[in-house]
């Protein structure tokens, strides 16, 4: 199977590629360097001319997108644009733009995030667009053609990212790349549509 | 109590208006005809410039924001954007907005929907937002200062909406716009905060 993996530089990216070479899938990886395709998910035609290029595949996976983090009432509307446009409409566009080439039965992998359903301090963007990629998913699995498969994968904190982030997550249980990477694994390689990978720790 | 009602020339709005005055509250009813004063939710100086003339007011009340409906795979990222300026964006530009004027205690409520639970065709965007409404409600009722509150009210099909709408929503129950507009009302005239009022048929 072909997979093209957006985010492939980034710490869950990079565990998701080994997971799924370790499985056997040939991986496409899409970032923003080190990577076999730079590409800029929000460049309609960049994303385009990636998909073109590589013709056929049977899977996108995307853990790409950023969010803003800063105090509600500190907020701007360019931030709150900025990561509209990134973490939610960034994805949201892999997808569509891959219609015309995704193999029949193909799925479809994004990310969300713990923080729609638990919040920290400074995290109203992150709920707001974790939330709203999880209604989307759910939403477009009853729409989507060819018997194409949808699924989002929300982690909790990794491991990896506590040296960077443990600050702001007290008392989170945190998970390994390689747990959350097996949720990517379960939805490129399984049958669901529709479904919310919650990846939480022990 | 003197609540400030956007939306308040809609099937909801109307109810609203009239449930909270028969409770003995003050509506100060904005919209964009037919009511006492014409703003553009989306116009952050409109906004403000209506919060700094009311002045003092205890409540804001959201039933503002639309979203298109189309085919996931023709949506525009116009399409996309317009939505969610208008009714994710707008509504949390209302509640920002409103922060240096509502006093203290006071309490927020907007308005999601069925179709961030449930699908319809061509309710994908409804979906996405309704969903990052909710997590937006959830998330910075943690945030917020002074004692205020903050909850969305998400009912299915209004039986006022049937005429217009009751061909898109095949199977689902219906509900009256007084028992969507009682929502309101805990949200308004009750304790609690970060919740999603869920207003189903019986």
């Amino acid at each position: 199977m072909k997979v093209i993996l957006f985010g492939a530089g980034g710490t869950i990216g990079k565990k998701v590629t080994q997971v799924l070479q370790e499985a056997g899938q040939e991986v496409i990886r899409v970032g923003r360097k080190g990577v076999d395709f730079s590409v800029d998910i929000q460049n309609p035609e960049q994303v385009s001319r990636l998909y073109a290029q590589v013709g056929h595949f049977q899977a996108v996976v995307s853990a790409a997108g950023e969010v803003a983090f800063a105090p509600f009432q500190s907020l701007s509307s360019a931030q709150w644009l900025a990561s509209l446009q990134s973490k939610l409409l960034g994805q949201v566009q892999l997808v569509q733009l891959a219609l015309p080439y995704l193999s029949e039965g193909g799925s479809f992998t994004l990310t969300s995030g713990i923080l729609g359903r638990e919040q920290i301090l400074n995290g109203v963007v992150a709920a707001t667009i974790n939330s709203a990629l999880e209604g989307f998913v759910k939403a477009v699995a009853c729409e989507l053609p060819r018997g194409y498969r949808i699924n989002a994968v929300s982690p909790t904190l990794l491991e990896e990212s506590v040296p960077r982030m443990g600050e702001y997550f007290p008392g989170f249980t945190t998970v390994s790349g390689e747990k959350v990477a097996q949720a990517f694994k379960k939805s490129v390689m399984g049958i669901q549509t529709g479904q919310v990978y919650r990846v939480l720790g022990d």
